[in-house]
């Protein structure tokens, strides 16, 4: 076992300067996105400011339009089969200020401003355990 | 269409202060990692120098083992149906710095320093199309 000190995985995270040339576009959804065949789309939630990735989830439509529609995150538990407006009972609600789809339209990446933990550990990020 | 800037992703990503109390710690592996029913681990990519996200792939026990082993991020391609050794053709391999396993095991997060562009289409980050 190796103890990581708690901030080990934000070390060096410096505003950084995009050398990224691409061309920046949005889209409209959800049908421009790539649903599974689960119909679901794997989500990564991001920490806007400290750019700390905090957990990866898993939208529907119907979570992704009442993420688009209220500006607060919206998944779908596939362990308990239902919705899940995050931080409902927590209080540990994300107020989404960014939605990006990937490259091939088949994953989700959403900047965040937390109101609390992410994990339901009491931990602010899911990714804790360091694997070697 | 709304045209994005260029660093408009990586807005307000100054280091962070962790406030996260959780005990850190490690795991041996592949086996207490949750793979699907396909064998397959949702592996998010970040540069840990600037916190962005770059990507996300799939990895099986193989592909783990080869990054684990070689220090540079391998996939398992679902498209190709084969192993992907990330940069092998374009050089833009992605340096392993630190990888990640969430709280229930069923995601990674690995930390790279990488070489170039993560994206096929040249961008540094396959995330560059926002979702309205």
């Amino acid at each position: 076992m190796t103890q990581i000190d708690a901030d080990n995985q934000s070390t060096n995270l410096p505003i950084y300067e995009s050398t990224d040339l691409s061309v920046h576009q949005s889209t409209s959804l959800p049908s421009a996105l790539r649903w599974d065949d689960r119909g679901l789309i794997t989500t990564v939630v991001q920490d806007v400011a400290s750019g700390q990735v905090l957990m990866v989830a898993w939208m529907n439509v119907e979570a992704l339009e009442l993420t688009l529609a209220t500006g607060e995150t919206h998944f779908w538990s596939r362990s308990r089969g239902e919705l899940w407006h995050k931080g409902a009972t927590s209080g540990n609600v994300q107020r989404v200020v960014r939605l990006w789809a990937d490259c091939d339209a088949d994953t989700l990446l959403v900047q965040v401003e937390p109101a609390g933990p992410a994990c339901h550990t009491g931990a602010v990020s899911c990714f804790f355990t360091t694997v070697e």
